[in-house]
């Protein structure tokens, strides 16, 4: 979908694999399509459902030999349930690595704030989660919200000095008053993150899908050729 | 390939694309597979050869829909002919790509020294396209070559400082003393470019590549749907 956050999640994903010379990186497929239609408008405006063109990604990968399927889009996984209904690989959910990740801090995070698209919000699968293990969602208000949807406009379009002067009062505010921990919770997010003074106070969804990839591709921490033939890719 | 290329060159392509949201970037197949035996291995060594793994992952990105196909690796351009021989799309080559760019380049490249693995300059596929264009191709002496494939080895092993270490003086040196130009022919080497103060005297192999993608893809620097799904991929 945006294709610079897919770019960012296979960064992620390299930078989480112990690695020392190519052959010990994880194979990936991608599918990086950016004109499957719009997620948020869908939701909000009835506008043409994204749900054909990512059953047809979804059916690609698993087809050219994909052991599992991680979406750089928080937003369409609303449609969750619906792709992996005829699928044979699981879907990495991306709330599921992102509160995975939330419950592993050393120090529990209580009340975190989403930051994401309002369709995301208005979806609710992050609040479902994060009730089920005592975190509190925090929604931003009108006003905030307002701004991280332009933010996240800005990065799509290729801006990112401008997406930050949206982002970095906000989530600035936010943190002040409210939340203990901002969940970038829209994979434009965290492209936003580097210099701002407030990562440690971030969780950035996109990197906990990126550890939940490479907890896929090496369950045993190993790298050797074995482990990546029957978990990262099946080779035909 | 090396994954960290593959993702330079999506990036690449993603900064030489205008685009203003999601759906103006041309859609791309990513078949990441590092397990790819070792280009150099094999023709230095006589090695695993590539070329079966080569085959089969430009096989699956025809049948996924690739109207073109894109090598994230100089190295492997050695088994160029043997790849395209049965598919029935075309290879963007990396070295027509570098020297288009070379062509277009305001003041005439004249003596450009091929920084590139070993067995990217035992091959010749540079040297050849350089003198059908009137292009003096240096080869660096035995012990800069030997620096050259430090920092290849480095970058591949994720050290991107120690990299730096080996192919800085090097590079300085050549463009001290022999060469107008340095193209850097292996997609390891421009990783180190940004900030050494010398990246207007290198030719970036990589993002000449992505520059061809883009022409691919917007042959009439037309951004419409209609152009990315006649040129861009075929949606089955």
């Amino acid at each position: 979908m945006g294709p610079a956050a897919t770019i960012d999640l296979m960064q992620k994903i390299l930078a989480a694999t112990p690695a020392q010379k190519d052959q010990d990186h994880t194979p990936i497929i991608v599918w990086s399509v950016p004109q499957i239609p719009d997620r948020s408008g869908a939701m909000l405006h009835g506008d043409a459902s994204p749900l054909p063109a990512l059953l047809q990604g979804a059916k690609q990968l698993q087809r050219s030999g994909a052991t599992a399927l991680a979406i750089a889009c928080n937003t369409a996984h609303h449609w969750a349930d619906e792709i992996t209904r005829d699928l044979d690989i699981p879907l990495l959910h991306i709330a599921d690595a992102a509160v995975a990740d939330l419950r592993g801090r050393p120090i529990a995070a209580k009340k975190v704030a989403l930051l994401a698209t309002r369709a995301t919000l208005q979806s609710g699968f992050y609040q479902r989660r994060f009730k089920a293990h005592d975190i509190e969602p925090l929604i931003p208000c009108e006003l905030d919200q307002a701004a991280i949807g332009s933010a996240i406009r800005a990065v799509k379009g290729g801006d990112i000095d401008l997406a930050r002067q949206f982002f970095v009062p906000v989530a600035n505010r936010i943190l002040a008053h409210d939340a203990d921990t901002l969940l970038l919770g829209c994979t434009e997010l965290p492209l936003l993150l580097p210099g701002t003074g407030f990562e440690a106070q971030c969780l950035d969804a996109t990197a906990a899908l990126a550890r939940a990839c490479v907890r896929h591709a090496f369950p045993q921490q190993k790298t050797d050729q074995q482990t990546w033939r029957s978990n990262g890719l099946r080779i035909s």
